[in-house]
């Protein structure tokens, strides 16, 4: 006999898949689920393979949509056309929208240069970033790209090949983070945020 | 717009319905499962259906099993049938298996009494273990319930009603896990660990 019987191993196997997820943690989810009602239980199913099914990708921003098409950001007449924010990936443009002061539009570049990695220019999407600057309706630009090397690295980038274009380039401003102590903070983020200080006069 | 679009959202929901799992780690599985081909995504589906469909509960020792009727274990004619190791849940009927070396059979009692959660002994699966003992082939009964208070009061209510049968009724160890240091022992253990002290001569 295994460790556990063959259709919990395989649920516990899966969970494994996660981000994260050890073999204990993994068993403590496949039993959490075998307590579920059968209709809890068609439900997750269900909702793990919607995710792949009904989540589209914006043919303008590279964000998330819930649909065929632009995203509901991209299509909305409400929204300041005249300013992109750019992010890593999609993820990034949801916690950027719990911001609720912002209310340009966004581009998703899906990673970040690394060329370690093999991940070069034409890896992302950029050409696209370019194409939407280049038809003269973008004032400015805001790289939200993390405060990595890779992510420097990128926003330097993008700030060159966007100078032709006449925007204003931003990048997001980095710093002690909001209601921590300079005792606790790391000696990157006191040297950005020393580099960053801004004038109270 | 959400914070999430739709179906994202929704598998958010779902993960959180695991133990110990907060808004943060539900959306970074979320998003995991986004990144997922979609033949791993419907795997993971299909396990989470697998485990509500084919997992049954054993007739015999109340554990579970992969199919209907006797579980693996009880059917299995190599094991000691005189040994009856009596578990909280059968979760740890799968843990209890990996100590390689025991080679009887299991009982699963599916909790332990808890008069104010209103957990008396007729919502336990103790008539069945009677039943098993008074069969009369049973020379040994080992209860391995959690070393907590209502796992010391369901071994002390078991170890009461087999008196009479004339079975050895025996409890499982506690005291230092091995490799541990004493000076991180809490009290209760070392209380045990004292009590249960074995002679060396």
């Amino acid at each position: 006999m295994a460790e556990f019987i063959a259709p919990i191993q395989r649920l516990i196997e899966e969970f494994r898949r996660l981000p994260g997820v050890g073999a204990k943690t993994a068993a403590r989810y496949a039993f959490a689920v075998l307590n579920f009602s059968e209709e809890d239980a068609d439900g997750f199913a269900e909702a793990i393979k919607g995710v792949k099914r009904d989540v589209y990708i914006c043919p303008v921003c590279g964000g998330l949509s819930s649909r065929e098409g632009e995203c509901d950001i991209c299509s909305d007449q409400t929204r300041d056309a005249g300013v992109i924010c750019v992010v890593e990936n999609a993820k990034d443009v949801m916690t950027m929208e719990r911001v609720r002061g912002y209310r340009g539009l966004y581009h998703v570049l899906g990673g970040v240069l690394s060329p370690l990695d093999n991940i070069t220019p034409d890896k992302l999407n950029i050409d696209k970033l370019i194409s939407r600057v280049a038809e003269g309706n973008v004032r400015e630009v805001i790289i939200a790209t993390n405060p990595t090397p890779a992510g420097d690295t990128t926003a330097g980038y993008l700030a060159n090949l966007l100078e032709e274009y006449g925007v204003s380039v931003s990048r997001l401003a980095y710093g002690i983070p909001v209601g921590a102590d300079i005792e606790y903070a790391d000696e990157m983020t006191l040297y950005r945020a020393m580099e960053g200080r801004r004038s109270l006069g």
